[in-house]
């Protein structure tokens, strides 16, 4: 067996392909963001701005956010020691848990060391809680979800995306007494659509399923108190699980769950992939709590973010350019073949040193390909007029459909 | 269906086998390791001593890593932004994986979120590179590696723990020409015990299998470099992948895998559990990088540690209780029953401020739960007497048995 060779055939795969990822290495400066460094290949450096992370608020270079990390870090030092269970759970902790079962008007929360490892573990460990489970999935739900579905060969349907008359069909088909949870976005990160939260709830209720709901990309932004677009939608309460990340919104690291006491305690409890792992640092939950906190209270960040999404959206539109549009933070543009979608963003970062990276399957599907803007409060209006006149010459540079494509 | 119940009965097995777990909330005061505050349930505090903490060496509160942590928070900020692909990527996680590729003697590492997550990527990502792999697992195996070996459903065979001749008959039963891998660790953490390094190699390259060895409680620790027992044992170079954390002897957070520049670019484009989170911290990173620079140098550190465990293991057989010694850094003292195991644990805790967390199922076999001490070298000789004298004390008063169950 030659391993090598097996390697090298599968990482020819994705050069054939063109989906090939090189990681574009990057450093931001605190205080001045979204303007970062670019050291190239070559070891030389050039000034750009990131038009593509997920801290979409900022908060990452907030001082309330940097205090409190400083502190924690002269308080207590570096990581926490241990596990969960075994020297690893500190007052950091728990105040992080209790902020954030707060947000959301839930019993309790749960931390992981990622939103990713909180959908997965989560996901996974609900078949043991209750035998017999059946989960219905959204068919574009992100890929930790799917992972956690997966796992254990519990039973799952797919139902087309944001469908929930397909949903009721699947539902309808399978035996009224057993166990189901349904499992959702509320903002989906690629195309940056809403799902129906409103009516899959009904649904829920309707068959007596648990809703599980991913707030990944919507909490710290969404609702008045950011507790995401079920916050907004005033049905948290009606959601039995939402699941969130403090590595965007919230500018620091880690995932988390929020639900019934009950719920969180046998999650606790079961899940591998919480149990046997060092829990966050302090100096991490510090910084997240204190983010989670202070936003709690500053709609004002909330709220130019959002003018900031409509503006560039509406700019992009103004040049005939095939975005798309779901009234939402993110500002999709389409391109449709990966290979002119990483042409476009190589030049847009060597010659306008504007960073966006190019998305390729399986992220999305293909002939969907596609740079995907986020911009934010830190992204002041001359940088989007930079941002416009790059892309408006880039696209008649390159002949590139306009409009055409937009969904 | 009741949810609500479903919950409370998987929460009652818990309690009626006594292996409820109540997180102990502590906090540990920098300059001071091993020493921490208490919080207790009703809000009142107490001194204590950690004596079950990972944090092997205490670099979680030395100068180098703390400073490097504050110096990345005043310049890049909290959070990455990011996944490594769309933004996440800096100089500190590149510095990073070129220490760790350096501490191994590899061409190339990869950062991720945990070594739990790092091996449950990996090992559920090579069956992917390698179609029809049929992967051979110790069946002490930590509970992530058993996670990513059985996920996907993969062609797994266990073998008896440690044991060479098994594993043989059990290649020998196989496809000689199916692509093959052999997983184990090098510290089994709950007993201590070193796995059979030199003998499993030889048997794989015999085979042609690859070798995965999870070097997680002996990085930082062994090896003249800190590059763990395969370090030591001089055949790092024998191993295809060696996993590590980042949370324990190096203090911080965050797990890797070190292997071929190959290697690591294939697991990078093909591993969900890698592509789709946010990247650790830059301040997490630059802490890590540190500490793992530093430990390259520090030998003192390293002997002061194993002569600590080696007189804590000499003292508590002196009094005859049972603990297991393979000659490592880890002092089990079994107790055999999960009942027993948490009254010493809270008596130790309230009547002499001692913290040893209790281990019981699924983390060790039952009948085998136990106290599972942790000597640093920040655990001076007048702390070891305290201990010392407390187990005595508390082993006449529960009349427990001395040395019989020791292995």
């Amino acid at each position: 067996m030659d391993y090598d060779s097996a390697l090298g055939a599968a990482i020819d795969r994705l050069h054939k392909e063109g989906r090939y990822r090189t990681f574009i290495d990057i450093e931001r400066r605190r205080g001045q963001f979204p303007h970062a460094v670019w050291t190239k290949p070559d070891g030389t450096e050039q000034d750009i701005t990131v038009w593509c992370g997920n801290d979409y608020l900022g908060m990452g270079q907030h001082p309330v956010v940097l205090n409190a990390m400083h502190e924690a870090l002269d308080a207590t030092g570096a990581g926490s020691g241990g596990t969960r269970n075994i020297s690893g759970t500190t007052v950091y902790h728990k105040r992080l848990e209790a902020e954030l079962a707060d947000l959301h008007g839930k019993e309790a929360a749960l931390v992981f060391t990622s939103a990713y490892i909180a959908n997965d573990a989560t996901l996974s460990t609900l078949p043991k809680l209750f035998p017999g489970l059946i989960i219905y999935s959204d068919e574009l739900n992100h890929a930790s979800m799917i992972e956690g579905i997966r796992r254990n060969g519990g039973a799952k349907r797919v139902f087309r995306h944001n469908d929930v008359a397909h949903l009721r069909e699947l539902l309808e088909a399978d035996d009224p007494d057993a166990p189901k949870l349904i499992a959702f976005e509320s903002v989906y990160s690629m195309d940056g659509d809403f799902g129906p939260i409103a009516e899959l709830v009904e649904v829920a209720e309707e068959f007596g399923a648990l809703t599980y709901l991913d707030e990944v990309h919507a909490v710290g932004m969404y609702g008045p108190r950011g507790g995401g677009v079920s916050e907004q939608l005033g049905i948290a309460d009606r959601i039995d699980i939402i699941n969130g990340t403090l590595g965007k919104a919230f500018g620091v690291m880690g995932g988390y769950i929020a639900a019934s006491a009950r719920m969180c305690d046998a999650v606790r409890s079961y899940a591998p992939g919480f149990i046997f792992t060092t829990s966050i640092p302090p100096v991490v939950a510090a910084g997240a709590a204190a983010s989670v906190r202070h936003l709690k209270g500053d709609q004002a960040l909330r709220d130019l973010h959002q003018e900031r999404a409509r503006v560039l959206k509406m700019r992009l539109k103004g040049l005939g350019l095939p975005i798309v549009d779901h009234g939402s933070h993110i500002v999709p543009v389409i391109v449709g073949d990966p290979v002119h979608t990483k042409i476009i963003s190589d030049m847009l970062l060597a010659d306008h040193g504007i960073y966006v990276q190019p998305i390729n399957y399986p992220t999305v599907p293909r002939g969907t390909e596609r740079l995907r803007f986020t911009p934010s409060p830190v992204h002041d209006p001359k940088m989007m007029d930079g941002l416009i006149q790059a892309m408006d010459a880039l696209w008649s540079h390159c002949a590139l459909n306009r409009a055409e494509l937009a969904g």
